[in-house]
């Protein structure tokens, strides 16, 4: 059997040299270096967009300099158990993208082809996702009732009274959506770099 | 080099008789098989879902049998532009279940090696995930409000009027949620069957 080592040798290097074998893992590399790179830049938008969300929710308020015929004088984000869900919500998930997320995903631009790590990666983005979108949306149907009221449900369009405190509201829901968005396409990315031989 | 061959194909054959070789192929491809099943439960168990919360959101109406106070006499889900978007969610995700995404699912458990339209359903799956959560939760921000109202903003809680109204729309958002989480899991598992070589 010593004879077959120079040809299994051979064989070998038959195979290493043909142009498929060595362009396609370089170009696959490549490519899931970019998908990598692409799914780090996310995060950071993602990062910034929840922190921003949650610090404009959860340090605005408005005292109104008069008495009015309404109990509101003073609003803040914790008059209602909604926005309080959503600072929460964009908080946890803020955490999530800076404590655990990035750094995973440092190690997968470094590291292309781990694959398990990208897996429970996903897990986790998938539920942070839903999380993102259930505070976003849930606040964003208070929102709209602040702004439009309800004549059916006799509620009141709050917005008439504490203008800039709706505005601000209206403004930090956006960085939410943002975020939410931009990890829908990190779930998505990142099956197509799991499906990468 | 003609007397290469005959080692050539011992290699090969050597390569393939080895154990791991012959039984790994087809106990992934049973893993694979178990998981397109499961996706193809959990579709239909979300197409159940949407239904009823569709059907009983859609349907739901009450009509006060006395003049009340309030300038609401009849509840109904367009009283409110959030319960038309739930219906309308609901329908969409229903509609993409049964037309789109069970026929490629059935697909999948015959086909268990496909990983093209696993990766398609995979983006349809996280859209509509995304859609069905923001319609879920703004539903419940509402129907929340509906059942204690809030004293800050002068809402009064229309559930105390209109109480068998209220009893069903809160029904109706469990199949909605039942379905996203059964969509969070379809992700998880297409992910894991995405990854098997």
């Amino acid at each position: 059997m010593k004879t077959n080592y120079p040809l299994d040798q051979e064989v070998d290097h038959h195979e290493a040299s043909s142009s498929r074998d060595i362009t396609t893992p370089t170009k696959q590399l490549v490519i899931t270096r970019v998908i990598s790179s692409l799914d780090l830049i996310m995060r950071i938008i993602g990062v910034i967009g929840t922190l921003a969300s949650a610090i404009t929710m959860g340090t605005t308020s408005e005292t109104l300099p008069f008495t009015v015929q309404s109990n509101l004088f003073r609003a803040q984000y914790d008059d209602l158990p909604t926005f309080t869900f959503f600072v929460i919500a964009n908080s946890v998930v803020c955490g999530y993208l800076v404590l655990l997320s990035l750094p995973i995903s440092i190690f997968h631009v470094i590291k292309s082809e781990a694959k398990i790590s990208r897996i429970i990666l996903l897990i986790f983005d998938t539920v942070m996702f839903g999380l993102l979108t259930a505070g976003a949306s849930a606040a964003a149907a208070i929102v709209y009732l602040a702004h439009k009221g309800n004549a059916s449900a006799n509620w009141s369009a709050i917005c008439q009274q504490f203008y800039s405190f709706c505005e601000l509201i209206s403004g930090s829901l956006i960085g939410s959506f943002v975020t939410a968005i931009m990890l829908m396409l990190i779930i998505i990315t990142s099956a197509i770099a799991i499906s990468r031989p």
